[in-house]
């Protein structure tokens, strides 16, 4: 499989998104990893700070088929721009399934040719989201096994900064 | 003989809930669109733009029993003052399924006498959603295949003036 | 709503079907109940009894918009030579839902103007089932909840004669 | 001997707490009901109203294995300060199920020895939620059969109050 | 929490089972284990064989509060016969769930005195299953972290006689 | 470069079956189909028929880089033998996914190295399924919709032949 496109908030980057990449990495000749950078919704983290934290943990693992990108915009439209036919997404559970498909489906209204194909993480990371990780983070639990160590480091200084006691 | 009615935002009605109605006016003899006017939500459009949006696309098809309201209050307590006893949802998936049995289930602690009855959206509806469509929307992206005409050219204003570049 | 069809094994009929019957027949100007006679599986009951199952328990209740018939075949085909354009189906729970929408949506590719309409199992009955109720029985447990006295009756009756100690 | 914790925002608390938590003061010798502090979300009622409701409903029903807490702050941790190991999660709906499950994993990598067990709500209870009462109770619908009669009354008070016409 | 009944097939046991056991020994002063040894269904290994595996491992783990029992026959009677009010049960997903919740319901209406309990399978035994694990013997694959050491043994030695090359 | 294999039981391959392989063709330079051929299990037809609805269909649409086996045995030994690391699933419904999941986690604990990638049928295939197809058959209802011509052919035969009138 050629070239795929791996889009998210990654407010920030968990484990669980980690795995994904690692594997999409290994089925694509190259990965796209796009950083939404919508101005409506409010992240703890800049788009070039969450860019930053999947790229410098990407190269800690030496992974380096992957490009990191930040956009606010359609991502079919990315898709296009790029070249791209392929969308990864990773699916944690059911309840994701469902909304995945019509992404997808609408996706593929936009433009004929976009495939999704779609990735379970594995069992471990099944029960990471970002929203939960931060949600930890605020009450100063661990979090060293939800997402890489330069994001934990991150957090914890954001929430001492953001909420100071 | 028997009336039915059809509550939603429709902010905005896609061609989903119009498949829906058109399949309802088969099956009652005089359905009733209630428009919610909630006024503690956010709308694209006002209540009576969003009824209008309905009466159009529906006359378009020649539909004639069918009479749309907009109403702001308690589902059961409208239904009462018309004297309608039926209530016609339409599902989209499995996880909408869930949040309807217990609206459904409530409704009927609020009137015994009040029925749901529910159709499945037909296959090529079921991905579609009033905020998917907006978010698309707002991305420029294509959605003549998700809104009526009327509603796909109004959107298209909204954003350019809401959101001008 | 004019003429509704409910089709089912009722091997045999549990409270859950008789609720749904009956907040049907409130709906339609009739309702036609079809007790499948399929060959090939194995019932407690023939399809003779189980229809006399309905018919006893829905003359107790007092209804009489409801007639009831035995069939082995297609569902749309029946509904065709019986002119009639509206499956009534219970639903249990989100298992059961994607199985109907399979079922509705294949239905309405042998005969586009079937529609099928849902009602949701009021509270008390969604845990019921024919299969379930059948082992507790052959347990020797309560079923009196469950199932209609007439059922009852004769169900244990079958576990004596078919299962003697 | 044992001890469980249930957390909960309770903002009201339902009849379909109130069951989950007399079920489990029969399973444990003292159940430590937490009621989330959260100062960033938005409540109807203040933490120490929402304990009193549920200390007076526990009171008419003669329940007095019961403890009643306010807390913002991880579950896990306060846990660990009161020596419970065990927390107690009612479940409604299938919806409800995958979220919890997250919930109870991301729990125990917190700490390993905290257990998760699970109830069902019971069958009339399995529709309600707090917010549905609550938008029940703003339309002025009945909430008599929803929440215990105390959470009632100040159920209307306080919508006149907030929302005088 | 007392004494607690988990009921179950364990055809065979699997590593998945012996953890909700060892984790149900925490929460418990005992647990009996029941092996269900209906004559109607068809078995790898006798009722005998099953309970002889449990009790193997647990000797294994060094857990002393747990009593094996086989049995033929409703759960709720042998519960009242033992005087035990609580049954364990284990999830491994959603699909689980919904048929948990029927039986649960349906005990419950056997005996309003009987509760269940559930306990969600830790991440790594969520996807086994004692059917899944036949299956993979049946090809000869490995099984070994899917059951315990001496339930392995007894597979492939199962498979040799019964499917001899 | 990049092989992946689609396994299955095909009895008989479906349009959603040939959607799915078309798509497939598209992201991988080789797809490998697989025809299970378990002894236990009744098929229509025999696992050279199968194979060969596909082929002949695969040849209508011009597809070429589809090769086509039969096997009975552990799909992940197959993959092994032939070089395989990617396997593809298609989804259908929530239902489908649940029992993917645990196939794939089993796959996975067999063999590292094996990646499963998930494609959504597209929306007018989602509820064909071989086995209500079969169903369709049976009844001489209309499947000229739901599988490829050589296929439907095939079954109006073997139903003729196999329930003569």
């Amino acid at each position: 499989m050629y070239k795929g496109m791996y889009v998210g908030s990654f407010d920030p980057v968990t484990k669980g998104h980690i795995n994904i990449l690692k594997r999409a990495s290994l089925l694509f000749d190259e990965v796209i990893v796009v950083v939404s950078a919508s101005t409506s919704k409010q992240y703890w983290f800049s788009a070039e700070e969450r860019a930053g934290f999947i790229e410098e943990t990407l190269a800690d693992e030496n992974i380096t088929n992957i490009r990191i990108l930040t956009h606010d915009g359609l991502t079919v439209k990315l898709a296009e721009k790029l070249g791209i036919t392929v969308l990864i997404r990773g699916i944690r559970s059911v309840k994701d399934m469902e909304f995945e498909v019509d992404v997808a489906t609408l996706n593929k209204i936009q433009n004929q040719s976009i495939e999704t194909v779609f990735l379970i993480a594995d069992e471990k990371y099944r029960s990471i989201s970002s929203s939960m990780v931060k949600e930890i983070a605020y009450y100063q639990g661990k979090i060293d096994e939800l997402v890489p160590a330069a994001v934990e480091k991150a957090m914890i200084e954001h929430v001492k900064k953001r909420w100071p006691e």
